[in-house]
């Protein structure tokens, strides 16, 4: 899509200064910008860049003053970054909500229902008795089993994996590859040896503004629900097994994984490749750095957690401070030996 | 699917105490059972709920004797967990072997062959030259390629993709983005320090009862075989490489790797986020602990190990408390350095 | 296909010693040959297994003598591996060009194009506005989004999504169930605890020669693009985030994680399980062990890492010696503490 300077000025409630007429189709970086793309200046190490840039457009502050002449058109707002980001956010919108209607073949269970502007992509799989809300974009080769429930403005991107009766709030994103609902993984040791399969019926529930990410998994429950709560932000290849419970805007790292019915709190932040043991409960507000083991429950809120066994942060760091010098320090043990 | 108490009661071989002519239709856990629903009560710690829940019966053992009213229904049977098991497995059989048909538009090649009482789901994909067993049900987006040979009784999930010349055995559940037989993470340095692909000629063989996590990857073989022995169960987003051999009842929990031309014994017990080298054997029966990571071959049988680098699990242990209070002991040091 | 073994022989420029009119259709390991097969003898210790295998025939070097008698036919090259290694590479690159074709159904927007040689497999999706090169192979439920450009001798197997806006080099092979170019994890977050998604509008890039393993996510740019340049080899369940540069040559094992913004130099080796921060920079020709942890920047080249925060290789060796033995140094200094 094409705006003229004139158009992006409107939507930010900015200033063009230059030619408002020119036309723009594409975001730039500001040292890469190229004829037709529009950038912006928010940190001054940047500033040089303005004077170079064959972008058509630049977004600046209003506290900007040019010291060189400038080829470029400018458009004033009151913070160049937010003025940015709206534009980021407006364009975005604009693709996505331009998604509209059916390319075939697709597949759609006639005991099913979709509301209204929703998008389904060829070969993407609706089966029986599924409710999908309004504005929901499905794209290519989507799976969404039976009776599975969808809220309204929801992308599910492709290849996205949706088991049966899975429920998914409004404004959740699932990214391609993704896998909603498979079995979790529970085996009854037999005598002999082998394992039997122990049925999976619960199901998975996310509920509003959810974001899963590519290629991640999340288990239904064996019963009742795994539960991503409002808000949490799901990070690629994340392991979530059956019966989980993750709280409100909690956000969760690439290849983490969570072992089953375990629940964690509310702001949590957990970095990528942690990975917390089953059964356990975790406060709210806790931090736990990248590739930390969990294996244990946190009670205190707030807490911030890292190693290969979770520690407090600051002690791990003065342990592993000592663990890299750990030779001279037997040679210290040595020397007192000797000197005995 | 609706079921009257009595039906269930008949399958279970138990005995109902109130309205057996009333209909359930769900399993639900006893804290959370509504009307429509079947729960059971085999841990004492949810008695109390027994009272209160709104599901309409509750399996109980011949042992329970109530202390209040009761407003639900009860089957009793011998043991109330080995009877909801029971039912579990029913209704989860029940559900499977009950689909049965094929969906359009899908794509099966005419040279290949498919057993009865199979289901082949909208936009599954069937290469050359394959031979499909009987009962095998494939979900919409599954991908088998040429020359693939399937026991009877699988159940291939959405979207998971058996490349060509993998040999799947009898029983063996394939999740929903599994990967099996992508090529193996083979290259010959060239002298400029590019690489060059080896190619990768041998295949994946799944023997009877194996099952496979949602997107996890196995590799085929550079040439002879990957193989999954008998019974050997993989999770979520596991990746097994080239040339690697599970035993027989093994389990690999979620998010390990096994690198290439690695033979693991029977009966072991992976848990999640291990790495382990290419090359080595591990003995039958050893236990490994999450996020361990294993550099050369285990030749016990029966070792527990655990570590960054792994050592017998209660070593390992044992270092790590000290680890945990390193700082103290380098001022005990310290303190002995200035007293001499 | 099926060859004689004076055809083999030809494509090796060997000679056959035997019965040249019998045919080969498959490559065995020479402790498994099966009539019908070639092998190869390399490396001695396979010596005795020539004259027992049931091959067909055996690809030997110009050096070898039998001491015994031989049931199988031997085809005689300069040097057996290099032999073996051509006859793989004819029978491979003989393989992916005999496909050719369109199977339907499958999805191809009008405004794309497509070169001469190609393949599109049944449920393949390509959307609007791509370019894609000569001899491409495109297998079934691949999804392929607006405005992506393809090189020519790319192989893009079942079920891998390439995103809107992603650029693909010459003789790339993407594996199965691959994502790239899906949305870079990106939430600025509010006043009230949660977060709100940043577009992400740049895209991916894969240079000439790039392999992506199975499963493995590439995550677009927030604005400009993730670059993985030319020959790197990335393997199966990798996560790259956004804005990450991967530099020529590069190899990244499986199940790795790179942070977003980060840049990796030319000719390194990552190995399994190696989660990178972001935001930093390693050097050329850096080696890591692997699930080693990067926490900061690398700016010598040629360094070989390892670690749960990553040291020199040796300096973590010989810490983690005296790790092990930590019960028995707190003794030591016990000891010590009771003789002053």
């Amino acid at each position: 899509m094409e705006f003229t300077l004139g158009q992006v000025a409107a939507i930010l409630q900015g200033i063009v200064e230059g030619d408002e007429t020119q036309k723009v189709s594409r975001l730039d970086k500001i040292q890469e910008g190229k004829q037709g793309g529009i950038s912006f200046l928010a940190n001054e190490k940047y500033t040089p860049f303005i004077y170079e840039t064959d972008a058509t457009a630049v977004i600046v502050s209003t506290s900007f003053v040019p010291t060189k002449t400038l080829k470029t058109n400018l458009i004033r707002v009151e913070d160049a970054y937010t003025g940015f980001t709206k534009l980021l956010e407006a364009y975005s919108m604009l693709m996505k909500s331009s998604l509209v209607g059916v390319e075939e073949p697709c597949f759609f269970d006639a005991s099913s229902s979709i509301g209204d502007q929703a998008f389904r992509g060829a070969f993407s799989y609706i089966g029986k008795n599924c409710v999908i809300g309004d504005s929901v974009k499905i794209h290519s080769h989507v799976h969404i089993g039976d009776r599975v429930k969808v809220g309204n403005n929801v992308i599910i991107h492709a290849g996205a994996k949706i088991c049966a009766d899975t429920i998914i709030g409004n404004n959740c994103e699932i990214h391609p590859g993704a896998v909603i609902g498979s079995d979790g993984f529970g085996f009854a040791p037999q005598g002999d040896g082998s394992y039997k399969a122990i049925p999976q019926i619960g199901n998975v529930i996310l509920e509003d503004n959810v974001s899963v990410g590519a290629n991640s998994t999340i288990d239904c429950a064996t019963m009742g629900s795994t539960i991503i709560k409002k808000g949490a932000k799901i990070d690629n290849l994340v392991q979530i097994a059956h019966n989980v419970i993750i709280g409100e805007n909690t956000v969760v790292a690439s290849q983490t994984g969570i072992s089953g019915s375990t629940t964690i709190g509310k702001n949590c932040v957990i970095a990528g490749k942690v990975g917390i043991v089953g059964h356990i409960t975790i406060a709210d507000n806790t931090t736990i750095g990248a590739n930390t083991g969990i294996s244990k429950s946190i009670k205190k809120s707030g807490s911030t957690l890292f190693g290969y066994i979770a520690m407090d942060m600051k002690d791990f760091l003065k342990s592993y401070s000592i663990f890299k010098k750990l030779g001279s320090i037997e040679d210290r043990i040595r020397e007192l030996e000797k000197k005995q």
